[in-house]
């Protein structure tokens, strides 16, 4: 399977803005896909972490999905959603709606409450999941992100989901920030894409055969981590290394303000719109000087 | 207040039956509830952690706790319903519907995929719930499991919330085992009854004033647990301690076979129902083997 025929790519994990009664601030949100897109994402993928997913009702995620549609600002082949939830009808709803719209892919979290489940319980959900949504059309992205989830998805897992469901099992989204466990599901599941949830190790990953990143700094500097991919995707991978530089930086910045808030406040700074500033509780809402003292930082630095 | 004013007792979080096709086994659901309040539960917690609550829909936890009152299984002010999830959203969907109803209380988790919010956070979250709902009739018990969380509620906070809302938070489910936290948030919360999440330590809670137990074994065990209830109510705390003694040696028998499907194995083996085998994914189903041998050793060790 060639890199084309794969799931690849640059996929960026969209923020979700709010107005001030912390609804979905949909033109905004529109907005900022659009620019995503347009800035050089292959992929969306709204309802990740970044996107405060867990604290969206089933019913709001579904309509922001069509909305995404229907504006325009983005075509269902560039989405890849995430629907994974804890209950197992649930994330059926989910990834069969994303699957009714057309989108490329799903992203899925295991059910994350029952912590102590064992490899043996996750194939059984995952694979319950695959034969209950029972379409061709779906391609499926493991999500593990053991920091906030403890339960992860282990190497071994993801092989074997990949060998029972070969095409269906596309991706896996390597959050954990491990690069031992991503080298050991590159090893483990060949036919699947493994994106690193950090653009500072995408190349490293593309080497060994990764599919490109899913990170939450695609939302503020989603081109520059283009030309890195595309460098790499050409085989260029010391045109790459030097263009991840700026872009590593760039990333070092954002991750000392904590992720989200830390890019919220900046998009609010850039933009000048302070519904940016708004997140759903459990979080607090994002401090604008952060992204003043971010602006001045990326300026300086990258 | 009295224990007589304040929410106390003895509370069965009740097991969930599933049918071979993982529907929920009504006629058994009820059938067991009601079996347990005819041997001494004060009140019911469906859908709390034994329950398997997180894997459920919205719709189904509606569904079911509005067919235990029509069937007559409980009435509504014998029942606290787990309604806890990530999204605000949905949470305030669960506690409005559960207040409608006429619920004793609510069972409210922390939103546990934020597992890094802050106490602030968690405030702003427990605040806007209860605003959310906005009636006099909720009675909110906080529920601290932070190893299935990660994400728990602090003495601190539980003190802060109880301040604010007196009255409103009623109770606190410490089902940590961690008895440092039990008495912490005894006294950083006077107003709130605490419930150990095991019955082995309910009658040291209650000389400190505690409220009873909400216990997995109550689906056991719940006569005996009762018994033990009822002499340290009264005052009689060395009748209670000896009556602590079988209590304790079943409750250890249970944790041996991970509860969950330890209990649903033995209510299989004591009742000839296969259908308590049935787990939901990500948990696998019950070995029948584990119920026989758990029935041989309370035989012997109760």
């Amino acid at each position: 399977m060639t890199r084309q025929d794969r799931l690849c790519g640059v996929i960026t994990p969209l923020l979700t803005p709010f107005e001030r009664d912390l609804s979905i601030a949909q033109q905004l949100y529109h907005q900022h896909a659009a620019e995503c897109l347009a800035n050089g994402a292959h992929y969306l993928s709204p309802f990740g972490t970044t996107g405060e997913a867990a604290s969206h009702s089933v019913a709001e995620r579904m309509a922001a999905l069509e909305a995404l549609v229907v504006s325009g600002a983005a075509r269902p082949d560039q989405l890849m959603p995430g629907t994974g939830l804890c209950s197992l009808s649930e994330t059926l709803t989910l990834t069969r709606h994303a699957v009714a719209i057309g989108c490329r892919a799903v992203m899925v979290l295991p059910p994350f409450f029952h912590v102590n489940a064992t490899d043996d319980g996750l194939y059984r959900y995952f694979g319950q999941l695959i034969e209950g949504v029972g379409s061709d059309a779906l391609r499926l992205c493991l999500y593990h992100i053991p920091q906030m989830t403890r339960i992860g998805i282990s190497p071994e897992l993801a092989g074997r989901l990949s060998a029972a469901f070969p095409g269906v099992v596309a991706a896996y989204k390597d959050s954990s920030g491990d690069w031992q466990n991503t080298q050991a599901v590159i090893r483990a599941a060949p036919g699947v894409s493994v994106f690193p949830g950090s653009e500072s190790v995408m190349v490293q990953a593309m080497r060994l055969g990764g599919g490109g990143c899913i990170s939450a700094g695609c939302n503020s500097n989603v081109a520059a981590i283009r030309a890195v991919y595309d460098a790499a995707a050409d085989g260029r991978y010391e045109v790459a290394e030097v263009l991840s530089g700026p872009v590593n930086r760039h990333r070092a910045a954002l991750e000392g303000g904590g992720l989200i808030p830390a890019l919220k406040s900046l998009k609010a700074h850039q933009t000048g719109d302070r519904r940016w500033l708004t997140l759903r509780p459990p979080l607090e809402d994002a401090d604008p000087g952060v992204g003043a003292a971010l602006a001045e930082t990326l300026g300086r630095v990258v």
